[in-house]
């Protein structure tokens, strides 16, 4: 039952899964078809995600992980930024809890000189999405045409907008079935999709935020490094100027997780305050982002400081049919989870963050679902504070009060308040840098 | 991404999958889960599809297996055969090339005072299905109703039909996805998938041909054994007589594989006649399903050679509304390979007879592909033959004769004739019996 007859297909999807289920390497043509097959609705869902679980479990190498990045980018259309006066520069992050960098990140690197096109998508699952974080914004909207997106980066410098269509629909239509079929943890794959959109984008340098810690998807520093080092390579191989930083996701970043309370703090940030966190890995990836546009001599920090970043976060909102001056939702309900003893928070883990967020509304179960804008986390302490028993660590926001409870269940065990003098195990905020 | 929200469902699919995937145990209530929920539609194709190729790659233990098979038999309604007079015995194969033992085995058995309910399938792929062959007798039915197969079993003591649409569903919806997923080859599947409908059925005694060799799906016999052992551990748990062989399918059982020409073998075979080794392994199954059901004392050659076996042949394909005097359907062309010299026929192989069958219209591709009855090939010479240059070795048949092109690129390689005292290496025709 293994061969199947002959048909004008150049190859049969049983042919390409029993190759890489029996740890053969794909060839080139074999991964061209089947990208273009699954594209095309030939292959089935059910066989892409029988490949991808293949994949997963047997790898692929560095030449079958490239030509597959090269076949979902021939899937669709590529954007074209050379007809910008100012080099374009990306940064994408693998995503973690509390992690709104791209927001005070994209106008502050757009305020240094650069154009800065970022295609973002929705959260799923305990990470949240830029677009739905910026959506709790009365008035803002995330889809834009491609003739839109390039006058916004003319006239603005920035734009966070959803990726059209377009843009490698091979890797929408994966990502999708990865989500549903526990095959969103292959490092082929992952590296795939985040780099054919990117490639396809068309920026010219690009940093990598990946995340590692239990709120992100690589839970370990090994596994992290893999990724980025197939990412930068494949970023590099096609001719973008790629950076990879290893950053620091066992703890959510910042102060809070959700949709609104992210876009505030956001505003913080560009107002000059902020959680140091926040603003110094804001700061670090925007030299990287600099850098690697071969922009050197700019100092972010000034920026911030003088107010243009914000100057250009006003002008980002309102071009994307935003109100900056509208009050933001704010949840109905709150509970408070208060610190059980005197002593020293030595961990607030992020994953137990970021499903408290998510079952508080904050994220969605399935692509369908809709998001609350107030719902979420507010962190009163990181790890390494000191705290008082009876003091609030946290605050939990919902519209839904009935969601407490489970909220409630992902957040035991998830912090712990030590003795004095107790000290936190925690990577630094960033880790690793790969180039 | 990884949890997902909570529902009324027991399990999340993408839980269970990513269990497996990361090699561990999945618990009775997953697997009783995932089985249930995948007949329901809740668990998606694509999402089965995943943990298929998790389990082919990762395996299941004993217990896992186990339970699998008894959530499949669960997800039907069961078979009772506790009011027939008879004792009921069943055979099941794995499937080779040629293999059209159950067609004399059942009346033979039957005629030895057993009770013989064959659920049988059809062919897909380069093996052939007994419900195909069957067909090509003008007028037969495959389908029966729960009240004609035991009112034949009754009066007739044999019925080959298709199983009923309501014993393990959940079987017949997995098989078909890891027909198209690659996902075949898993033995914890196999096993389960053979075991649930045999033991869903009620058959009292079981004996099981597990096939070896290139037409087999187990080409090796450390494979073969493994299946055979799961399968009648699994027998054994469920208070079935299970005896399992191992049986050679290097090279097609017989003269003949496809429909039409199968059928006339066995009517050959039933009329004292037919090749070696098709009657020796004919006799073999019909002695263990006769000792499996406690009746050691008849010898099924005797009801071969006296002809009662012929006698309840003919009313068993009568009483499903076949002629078995009449004519069977002939292929409208035929193509003679020949011997390239004089020697010994040293290879014949399996597979690739049952590829040329299957591409000359014996076989299908797609389940609702049809067959051609008169379809097949004729084997004129077996390995260890002495052969003539220029004699055929084997007649190729089919009413479309743009098909032979494709059937004989599949036998190119197949068979091989060496000098004069040359040995073919063959296996036995029985290697290994387990019980």
């Amino acid at each position: 039952m293994m061969a199947h007859m002959a048909s004008p297909e150049a190859f049969d999807a049983v042919e390409v899964i029993v190759a890489k289920r029996d740890r053969h390497e794909l060839t080139d043509p074999q991964i061209d078809w089947v990208i273009d097959a699954y594209t095309r609705g030939v292959v089935a869902d059910e066989q892409m995600s029988a490949l991808a679980m293949a994949v997963l479990l047997n790898g692929m190498n560095r030449r079958e992980i490239g030509r597959w990045t090269a076949a979902m980018i021939a899937s669709g259309e590529r954007m074209d930024f050379s007809t910008l006066s100012r080099p374009t520069a990306d940064k994408h992050s693998t995503g973690g809890v509390g992690d709104m960098i791209t927001l005070p990140l994209a106008p502050l690197v757009a305020a240094c000189g650069l154009a800065v096109p970022q295609l973002s998508g929705r959260g799923l699952g305990h990470t949240g999405g830029t677009l739905d974080k910026l959506e709790s914004i009365p008035g803002w909207r995330a889809s834009l045409s491609s003739e839109e997106m390039l006058r916004q980066l003319d006239e603005v410098g920035a734009v966070i907008c959803a990726a059209g269509a377009g843009l490698a629909p091979a890797d929408k239509k994966l990502y999708a079935l990865r989500d549903v079929t526990g095959t969103v943890e292959a490092i082929p794959l992952i590296a795939s999709s985040i780099m054919s959109k990117k490639i396809a984008e068309g920026t010219g340098a690009l940093v990598l935020d990946v995340k590692v810690g239990s709120g992100a998807f690589m839970k370990d520093v090994a596994r992290a490094r893999e990724l980025a080092s197939t990412m930068v390579a494949l970023g590099t191989d096609a001719g973008v100027r790629t950076v990879a930083l290893l950053t620091n996701m066992q703890t959510p970043l910042g102060l809070a997780a959700g949709n609104a309370i992210e876009v505030a703090q956001a505003v913080d940030v560009l107002a000059g305050g902020g959680p140091p966190d926040v603003v110094e890995l804001t700061l670090t990836l925007a030299r990287e982002m600099l850098a690697a546009a071969g922009r050197e001599g700019e100092d972010p920090a000034d920026a911030l400081a003088d107010g243009r970043a914000m100057d250009v976060w006003r002008r980002m909102i309102l071009a994307q049919g935003g109100d900056p001056d509208a009050p933001l939702p704010v949840a109905r309900h709150r509970h408070e989870v208060l610190a059980p003893a005197d002593g020293v928070l030595t961990q607030l883990d992020a994953l137990a963050v970021g499903i408290a967020a998510w079952r508080l509304g904050a994220g969605r179960a399935r692509k369908e679902d809709p998001v609350q804008a107030g719902a979420g986390v507010l962190i009163h302490a990181k790890p390494g504070a000191v705290v008082r028993g009876g003091e609030p660590l946290l605050t939990l926001l919902t519209d839904t009060p009935e969601r407490f409870p489970r909220a409630l269940d992902a957040l035991e065990g998830g912090y712990f308040v030590a003795p004095h003098g107790s000290r936190p195990d925690l990577l630094p905020l960033v880790v690793d840098r790969i180039a």
